[in-house]
C-alpha cells in the first residue's frame, strides 16, 4: 500500500565540529544506513582497503572522473583530492535505501545543486567557544590558523539557512539521536513515499 | 546561540485507524508534550474533570465561542460538539512548548487553513483490510454502517498529499517511535529556529 523511495542524507558543517564522530556513532547504531565511499587520490593508510575506507586513484584518474562528470561533489584538501562518487549514490538510492553523506559546506553545496531533495543536516558546535576549545585542545596548529579558522567558521555558520535541520553538537549521544530521528521522520514524509490505495477494499 | 519557537502538531486520520491509542501511548512516553484540551457540549462522564479531559460548556455557550471565532476547528459528532479552542493552543505556542491535537480529516483542515506552519501527521490502517478487522472487531456497529465507514475510509485517505507525514498503525511501539521521530526532527529544522551567531567569537 506505501513504499519507501531512496534518500540522500548529507551531513555537514564547519571544520573541527565534530561531524564524523556523530557520523561514525551513526552507523554504529544504525547498521542499515549505508556509507557513502569517496575516491582519494591520497595514499592509502595502513588497514585502509580499497572500496571500504576509500576508493584509491591516481591523480590523473581523478581528472578523468571530474572531465566525465563522475562527482557529485570533489575538493582538493592539502594537496590531495576527494571526491563523492556519482555511480556509488545512484545505485544505493536505486536500491531505495538510505545514503549518508559526511561532507564539508562546499561538498554539501555542490551536493545540492544536483540532489534538490536531499535531506541537508547542518551540525554547529553549541558554541564559538566550544569550537575554539575543540580545535586548540587539539594542539596541532598555531594560534594564527586557529584564529583564521574561527573567522571562516563564524562565517561559514551564514550557510545554516540552506540546511533543512540544524543539529548542535553538545553530548554525542544527544546529537545522534537526533540524526536518527532525522532520518526516520524524512523516511515518513509523504513527499518521499508511492501510494496505492485502490482495489484494497474489502 | 539557537532558540527553539513553539510547535503545532496535528494527529489525524480515517476514524478506526487508532490514532487515540497511539497519541495516549506518546504522552505517557513523553511528559514534556502538552495536549489539547477539547470544548464539548457533552455531559462529563464519571471521573472526567473540567479542563483536563475537555471543557464542558452548554450549547449556547459553544454557539457563542463559534461565532466570536474562538475555535481553531470545530465539529458536530452524534448530537454533541466539539471544538479546539483557540486561547489554549496559543497559549502553549507563546510559551515555545509544542502541542498535539488528535483530531479528525476534517478538522485537520480547518487547523491547517489557520496554521500552515503545523506539523501535520496522517495515520494510516496497513491496509484496508486491517481497518475493515478493527472496526469489526469492535462489535458495535451492523455491516452497512462498517461498509458505509469503509467506503468513506477510503476517500479519506486521498486526503493524504495535504499532510506532511504518513505513519502505518501496524505495531503501537513502531508507530509511537516514528511519532516520537517526527516531533524531535521537527525541532531541529532550521525554519522553526532562530540563531544569533554575531559577537559570539573568541
Amino acid at each position: 500500500m506505501i513504499s519507501n523511495e531512496g534518500m540522500l542524507v548529507v551531513v555537514s558543517g564547519p571544520a573541527g565540529v565534530g561531524k564524523g564522530t556523530l557520523c561514525r556513532a551513526l552507523f554504529a547504531a544504525w547498521p542499515g544506513l549505508e556509507y557513502s565511499v569517496s575516491v582519494t587520490t591520497r595514499n592509502p593508510r595502513p588497514g585502509e582497503t580499497e572500496g571500504k575506507e576509500y576508493y584509491f586513484r591516481t591523480r590523473e584518474e581523478f581528472m578523468e572522473m571530474i572531465k566525465n562528470n563522475e562527482f557529485l561533489e570533489w575538493a582538493e584538501f592539502c594537496g590531495n583530492y576527494y571526491g563523492t562518487p556519482r555511480f556509488h549514490v545512484e545505485s544505493v538510492l536505486a536500491r531505495k535505501k538510505t545514503i549518508l553523506l559526511e561532507i564539508d559546506i562546499q561538498g554539501a553545496k555542490q551536493v545540492k545543486a544536483k540532489y534538490p531533495d536531499g535531506v541537508f543536516i547542518f551540525i554547529v558546535p553549541p558554541s564559538l567557544a566550544t569550537l575554539s576549545q575543540r580545535l586548540r585542545s587539539r594542539g596541532t596548529e598555531p594560534e594564527d590558523v586557529i584564529e583564521r579558522r574561527l573567522a571562516t567558521a563564524l562565517k561559514e555558520l551564514e550557510n545554516i539557512y540552506d540546511y533543512d535541520y540544524v543539529v548542535e553538537n553538545d553530548e554525542v549521544d544527544v546529537a545522534v539521536e537526533k540524526l536518527k530521528s532525522i532520518i526516520i521522520a524524512e523516511k515518513c514524509r509523504v513527499k518521499r513515499k508511492s501510494f496505492s490505495f485502490k482495489g484494497e477494499i474489502k
